[in-house]
């Protein structure tokens, strides 16, 4: 039986890109439509389009908007080119820590590449391209809900952090896909959500959505996992991605190697579910990957109120690395990658 | 040299307990008079006043309050004194994990049993003890400082969870004693104060009285604690308790627990801060320990705006246990008791 979610966070329409505002949530449930490459730039920075599959097709639509806009700019071929690829290498840097982005903008730029049309048959070979990575990417969320399914006990309860669901990709999810197939089969899974502070995505985001799907999601705060892991309430935990190093390591959501220590003392397993686009084999170790440095205000205000003395000091950053020996699998489109991690993701990509 | 800290956070004044209303720190820093039992049985379970120590503090007072009301309604010492007694027993249940309220309405309630004094000496020996209790708790945390700092690396960066500071003692601290005391030696000690979800002491308490006395303090959430570990930015965590058992085992604010298994992985040491007085030795293990369970809006909100799908399903113990293995030492009045626990506690109290 396959699960249907009601959720679409992203999608090309025509000559735009139209989008769920993940701001906004659980307030409202609101689409943009984003019109011009800067507006997509803006909106991946601040987070109007969040998660790490979703900005990858949002990147990908943002080069089609920069071509819409080529077009109208430049009378030859070749400086539509070359402004269009200088436009798509920088939507790369809208954010530093998710791999997605860099993979799904290059396969734009590999279209505009590999291209012998004009500058409109460009155009229409960038949206048939974006829109095959739309469809691909809820394929593939949908594979790696089924291998994840296969691990999940019996009436499980399964413990997540951030938003790695439907809204953190085209429509499905990978971390919420894996619950998403596991209730399909079983009804009586659950999952409890952490707050996920600063930005609350797991409070916000992931009870919003998988309310309207009609999953049972409990909310707690960050600190309290290892008190629910010792009750012996959680059966395994399974987190999204956003870049993981050939070794295995895994940068994700700030928080998550907290979630993954308290798990290994615990005997809990602890599984990443992300495509392999997440994977950034050109890197050996966690230790390589960029670690985004986001806002004070983003610790120090909730919902624009203050929360402590203004004169304090914050460090925010937006990701920490779990190290892959907290890894009990790697659950992707293939299958689910074990230890040894250089070994199983070699060969995935083999 | 001794610390000069600027906080009086409760204090016994003529007919009344003067007190900071915590409830509306960062924004207000404000005193409330507490003139009746009722009302201050009220204010330790809203949490005006709160910290293990304060509330003892706060119970003791609560005691003399009744008697104050006692004294205008019976006419017979009997009377009195039965009803009294059964006021305080009843004080003890506003909250009922810390140990330090049963103790320290206890000590109360040998007052009136040890009396030989009419209505009005009772109540006038319910005030002198009071204020004997609050005298004791700053001299007893400028022990627990004193004795903490010594174990204070030069320059260290101290993580604390929850506020086990001068507001929630008299006046000093426990845990921020120890950072209190340290600070006063080597002025380039600093706190990372961990922003303790639901309800925020970290973020809107312990970085508000660390800034009013000068001493540098840095805000994270409660997921980043490992991010920093690993970074080796954390040299070593000090917490308060609200009850420990005679193994050492420490029921704390929730998400401390979490922070221990944290420190545990990275060789950090982690240490309890904690008047003798929080120690329960009816009590052989944690398990015995009474977790409160507190309502779904302290997760669900904050700052009155709900923050989640509201449907959703809430947990919300207020604290969990820290078992004796996680801990390095307790450090209390008597010295750091060092493990085994079950030798040094016992040891400690004869």
């Amino acid at each position: 039986m396959e699960f249907k979610s009601k959720i679409k966070t992203i999608e090309w329409v025509d000559t735009y890109s139209k989008m769920v505002d993940q701001t906004v949530i659980p307030y409202e449930y609101k689409f943009v439509n984003i019109t011009s490459g800067e507006d997509m730039f803006n909106a991946i920075r601040n987070m109007i389009v969040r998660g790490a599959p979703a900005i990858g097709i949002a990147g990908a639509h943002g080069v089609i908007l920069f071509a819409q806009e080529g077009a109208e700019k430049f009378d030859t071929r070749e400086e539509f080119v070359n402004w269009l690829i200088e436009k798509a290498e920088n939507m790369k840097t809208s954010r530093p820590t998710a791999v997605n982005l860099m993979w799904a903008v290059q396969k734009q730029i590999e279209v505009i590449n590999n291209s012998k049309s004009d500058i409109k048959g460009i155009i229409e070979e960038l949206k048939t391209n974006a829109i095959k990575l739309e469809n691909e990417d809820i394929e593939i969320n949908k594979k790696i809900g089924d291998y994840g399914a296969e691990v999940v006990p019996k009436g499980a309860t399964i413990l997540t952090h951030c938003n790695a669901g439907a809204l953190a990709t085209v429509g499905y999810g990978t971390a919420l896909g894996v619950v998403r197939s596991a209730f399909a089969k079983d009804n009586t899974v659950q999952v409890f959500a952490d707050e996920t502070r600063p930005r609350q995505q797991g409070a916000r985001i992931t009870t919003f959505e998988l309310a309207m799907d009609g999953i049972p999601v409990t909310l707690i705060t960050d600190g309290m996992c290892s008190y629910f892991m010792k009750k012996g309430m959680i059966d395994m935990v399974v987190v999204g991605a956003d870049r993981i190093a050939a070794n295995g390591d895994t940068a994700n959501k700030i928080g998550t190697y907290t979630v993954a220590i308290a798990a290994k003392y615990h005997n809990v397993p602890f599984y990443i579910a992300a495509p392999l686009s997440t994977i950034d084999t050109s890197i050996k170790t966690g230790d390589e990957i960029v670690i985004e440095e986001r806002s004070r205000e983003e610790v120090t205000h909730i919902n624009g109120k203050i929360i402590c003395a203004p004169e304090v000091n914050v460090i925010n950053p937006g990701f920490d690395v779990t190290p892959h020996e907290l890894i009990a699998g790697i659950i992707t489109e293939k299958g689910i990658l074990r230890p040894d991690y250089n070994k199983s993701i070699a060969e995935a990509f083999s």
